[in-house]
Order: C-alpha cells, then structure tokens, then sequence
C-alpha cells in the first residue's frame, strides 16, 4: 500500500490542468509534452532527483496527464503524483545513456498510440535535449510540433493561496539562513565552515516547515571575487576589508523565496556606502512600482533611476518569477523585470526583485522576494534590514 | 588583480586539450562546441552556477579553447579558467530568457568569425536544447554539424593522478558522511534532521579538503518507498521496521565518490537478509571481475550469478564511471555497467559500482567507487563494511 503524501488538494491541480489546456487551445496543440521538471511537478505532483534522464508528462484536451519515464522511477511517480497508476508509463533500462536506440523512441509509440497529431515541446528547457526533438521528429514523421516553451510557466505565474504559504514557510527559512550566517561570518572562518552551517540551517528548516534542497547552491563570492554572480565557494577564510554577498533561498516542499543580503568585514569604504543607498534607495522605489496594473519595465525603470543618479549603470534585468522549482534555476524564466518587458503586473505575482550590482572589481547585493498585492506596493516575503550588514 | 585557484596545472589541461582534439580528427570536425559544464570545466577549469542560461566552451585545432557565456558570468570566467581574458567572451543580458532573440545567434556570429565549417555539438546533453540547436543551424546555413556527445566524456573516463588524489579526498567525506548518519539515524528522528547534518559533514569535509556540493543531493528513501530510486527526503520521521538506503557522495573540488549503505531499524525481516547476502557475494563477484583487460559487462555478469541464484532479477545497469561533475548527475555517461556492454576495463577508469535493488515493495543499496588498477581486482575508494547495517 503506498500513502501518498501531495503538496495540494486535486482542485489546485484541477485549476492548474484547466488553465494549461487554455493556453493549448489558443496554440492549436492537441498534445503537450513537459520536459521542465518544475512544470512535470505543477502539474502532477511528480518529485524526485531523476531528471538526469529522459522524463515528462503528456497532456491532452482530455483525461487525466501521464508521467512517462524510465521504469524505476514510475516508483518514485506512483508515490508522487495525483494520477492512477495507469497513467505512470515507465521505459525499460536498456534505453538510458544507449548509443543504439532513445527514450525518445518509446514516447513516440505512446504518443502515437494517444494519437497526437500536433504536440507541443519545449523547445528551450533544459530537459529537452537537440538529440530528444531529433529522434521525436524522425519517429514521429506525421506529426506537426510547435514550441511550447514556457507554456506551463506562464501559467504558474500568479499564485494560488497554499503557494503562497508554501512560499511563506520558505522565506522563515531564508531569514534562518541570514540570521545565521551573519552571526558567523567573521575573519579567518574558512567559507565552507559557513556554507555548511547554511545547509543545516536550510533543511532544519524552522517550527513546522522542514527544509527541501534549493534548486541553486548557496553563492558567495568576496572581495573583488563578488563582480561574478555565479561563484560557489571553497575553503578559504573569510578575510577583514571585504563585502560578500550572500545569495540562497530557503526552499519548502519545492517552493522559494531567494533572499540576498551583504556583509563588510571592517570599515566599507566610501564608494560602497554610496553604492548601497542608491542601491536601497532604488530597491524601494521600486517595490513602490511594483503594483498590480503596473508593468515589470516600471520596476526596473524606478529602481535604476537612483542607480544612474549614482553613476552606476547595470546592464542587467533586476529580477524573474519564483515559486516552484527544481534544479539549475529558480527562477520560472517568463517575465523578466527590465526596461522591455511591458508585461502587466496582477495580485500574486511573485518575483525575486534581484537589483544585484556585479561592477569591474566588487559586488553587492540585497533583494527581496516579493509578491504583488491586490492595491498598494509590493510585499516583501522576508523580513530583514534592507542593507549591507558591517562587522568593524 | 585576479588571483586564480585553478585545480590542475596546466600540463594536465593540456594532455586533455590533446585527447579531445585527437577525437575530433577522427571525426573530423573542424570545431567542437562544449555544452557539457563537466565538460567546459574539464577542458578550462570554469566553475560556477551559472548553467541555467546558455554557455559553452569552444575548442578548434589549434589555439586555446574560448569560453562563451553571459556577460556577467564572463567575471567568474575570467576567475576560474587557465586561459587569456581574450579568450572568454560575454553576450549582453538582453539575450537571456528573450523571446525575441536567441544567445545562439550571438555564438553564430562568434563561430563565424572563427571560420568553423563542421561544427561538433553535444546533441543529448541536458545544456543543449532543442531550441540551442535550431537557433544555431538556421543561424549558420552554410555550416555542416555533427553529434559529437559525449566526445569530451569519453576522453574523460582514465583519470589522471591528481584527479585520482581529488577523490580519494571525496571518498573520505564519503566516509565522513556515512559514519554520521549511521550514529544520527533513530526511531523517531526526522529525516531532514539526519540531511541537514549530512550536507553539514559533506560541506565542512574533512582534514585538508573542504567540501563541495555534490551533484546529486542525497537519496534516503525508507520502507517501501526504497523501491524507489530517486526519492529525496520529507520531515516525517525514521521509523522501527524499515529499511532506509543513503545514497551520498563526498565532493572535493567537484570530484565526487558516491557511496551507499543501508540501515535497518529493528529486526530485518529474513528475505531481506538473504538479499543482502547475494548482493554483497554479487558486489565480491564484481570487484573481481573488474579488471584492467575485462569488460564491463563482465562487471555485471559477476554481480548478476549470486543475485539470480537468489532469485533477484535487476533489470537496470549496475554502474557507470565518475568523477568531476556537475548537477544532475555525477555519472559520465558513457559505459553503462551492463550485460550489452563490452567496453575494455583500462587502468584508472573510475565506476560507482551501483547494483541498487529497487524491488516491488523494498529497496537495498549497497555499493563501491572502485578503481580498476594495473592488475588484480578493482580498488575501492571507501573502506567501510560492505553490509547493511542494523540497530536492534
């Protein structure tokens, strides 16, 4: 006997299948295929560390999805989604990492077999390889494909209610996480020492929230080594003189609120003092802008305002939608918030407002994760000093 | 000033700089691009979390390979990779998550530039899109391309001894890691208090190697659920009567040594025993055949005697080499430990030798990072008991 043990009631994936077949409508799509893990957990409740092969889910105007991937993970679905075990298709061992034949090829008889004549696929995830599309096309030579990308993700952009309290139970996490760390953070503490009371933190989680894997590791890089985003860390002590900035997110059952915060070991020269109040100056106007009716281009357009009054010039986008998700990215990759994106904000949006500053030899950020309210600015998820953090 | 950390001296990039283009001649591309961030970091030394948008790692015949990725992770480029600022290359952020232009027609240009005709590109890597590809050939219409997946891989499997060294110290994390979870493991506790102090041992490491993030987060699945492959974890607690499997690796410097063991709490039920039996005798069976001269397949015909003797009939592979990886998977992908694989076992390959039971209703892993050395039976990376173990 399996127990189950869903996020969500079946109306909340009710709500989520009706508005995707919306969108498949309007596309004229009769099938659509999920590659994205994220969107393979929206939609049917699937969870586990086994996207490293060919996996995804099948939707059609009617009946219920179908999780298709490798046999011994249909076990890990017949725990993890909604669905009967009727819809869990599993494909033998002898396909995965073959240089003879592809997963894609099995898929394609089931595809077959549903009758699907225009499939959607998304055609830019990270879990829809060149070589997937090709062996789909030549086993498939009937059928039309459009691009689907972000179909799904479009449509977990505003969130329901228990989203909204799974993100919630993330944000206690993350301001665990930053609490802790600053508390820790001092000269001569190798980094790894940090990072690893980071991870304890994280998955402790707090009363009543266990803690889930973020889907990015903890980033953060000192000294002149935070003009690059994207750096892990390593064994060296932290050292008196520099910023680091701090990027995690506490994660509750898949759901986000990534929090950054900066902290100067010692006295901050006067450059990063002025950096940081245009920096803050700007991340509240543009918490002011970040209403409902309002576009994602007036977030960014108010939070660079102070930044160019300053002389600092970003030439990134300042943030991206969060909620559910799974390794390498979590973000939802829809909206982006820059001075293009003429996208209308509505209540329950919610993004990573991430202004990061990554100048030719130094770094800084704070953010907030953020949620679009009904009237009134946005509302920050965390609950901490916007700042950058000085131990003298 | 930047102060690079590089993990490897520079002949050991340039033996593998020669083994790659020694695979393109027989393939005879003019240019190979690297998708792969095991294979980009393999090649150049570039490490950072920034695989969730498009980058890659050009090489061609001559000259020093060329990163290529988002401009601001150009900074973490210029940080971790051995070559010339000249040789990375950033796109402007207004290419990234675009729905009106591609980061690949950028590379095209770049491409272009560099005169490449017959371009390899890895077809089936998870970092390489249906959509990359698209972008790329009507980007490039007089350019001829080919599937060059896992060509890189390939080059990686015999490892040199300074990347041997950067194991062993995963395997003592390993170590680490596994004796902790066999002393923190009770009735009662939940299971993310039991991660939470496993990413803690896998990130402070031990003497003299810090840790890093594997690229798999660690796999605990208890009870029936261990028929399961890839489940993660949730904050229910351990209970009297199950058996867990850890599935972990150790990480140094991204080298990992994924090691697992199973506890049972209670009295193990006698089927389970005997299944434990024949998979050790399956696991002694295979180290011996895993000899420099053998086949892979001899690994997994070894293994499987004991296990059909008992009645257990494993459908999957039992292993696959390893080594530097990156998230979601610390395999190769390459030789699949299999009946149907007849590669040649060579010196200083490295396999997580992986015989998992995931039964109908149970689970047991009990598995070795081995070495296959000069002469004799494989060398193991771990040196724990090789049995599950129990608390009464």
């Amino acid at each position: 006997m399996i127990i189950k043990n869903l996020p969500f009631a079946s109306a909340e994936y009710d709500r989520r299948i009706a508005l995707v077949r919306s969108a498949m409508d309007v596309a004229g799509i009769d099938t659509l295929f999920v590659t994205d893990p994220s969107n393979q957990a929206w939609l049917t409740g699937y969870d586990g560390w086994s996207f490293y092969v060919h996996q995804g889910v099948i939707l059609q105007g009617e009946g219920d999805p179908i999780w298709w991937g490798r046999r011994q993970d249909a076990s890990g679905a017949r725990r993890t989604v909604w669905m009967d075990d009727d819809n869990v298709r599993g494909y033998a061992d002898h396909f995965v990492q073959s240089t003879e034949r592809h997963p894609m090829q099995e898929l394609a008889g089931i595809l077959q077999e549903l009758g699907a004549e225009h499939i959607g696929v998304e055609m830019d995830n990270y879990y829809f390889s060149a070589k997937a599309f090709a062996v789909m096309q030549s086993s498939l030579p009937d059928a039309r494909f459009s691009d689907a990308t972000a179909m799904v993700n479009w449509k977990r952009g505003v969130k329901s209610e228990p989203e909204l309290e799974y993100m919630r139970n993330a944000a206690r996490i993350s301001e665990k996480i930053i609490d802790g760390l600053l508390e820790r953070v001092e000269p001569g503490v190798p980094k790894n020492e940090v990072v690893a009371e980071i991870y304890r933190d994280a998955v402790r989680g707090v009363d009543g929230a266990w803690g889930d894997y973020p889907a990015i590791v903890p980033l953060l890089p000192s000294g002149t080594d935070a003009a690059a985003p994207h750096l892990t860390w390593d064994g060296r002590p932290f050292e008196t003189g520099e910023a680091t900035f701090f990027e995690i997110s506490g994660c509750y059952r898949r759901y986000h609120a990534p929090f950054c915060r900066s902290l100067f070991l010692g006295t901050p020269p006067d450059f990063l003092k002025r950096a940081e109040a245009a920096l803050v100056e700007g991340l509240e106007a543009g918490l002011e802008a970040a209403r409902a009716g309002n576009r994602a281009c007036d977030i960014a357009n108010a939070l660079a305002a102070p930044l160019e009054a300053a002389g600092i010039e970003r030439g990134e986008r300042c943030g991206y939608p969060i909620g559910l998700s799974y390794p390498p990215d979590w973000g939802e990759r829809t909206i982006s918030l820059r001075v293009t994106d003429e996208t209308v904000l509505e209540p329950n949006m919610t993004f990573h407002f991430m202004p990061g500053l990554w100048m030719a030899d130094w770094g800084l950020e704070i953010t907030e994760s953020i949620r679009i309210t009904e009237d009134g600015p946005a509302e920050c998820f965390c609950d901490r000093p916007r700042k950058m953090f000085v131990k003298p």
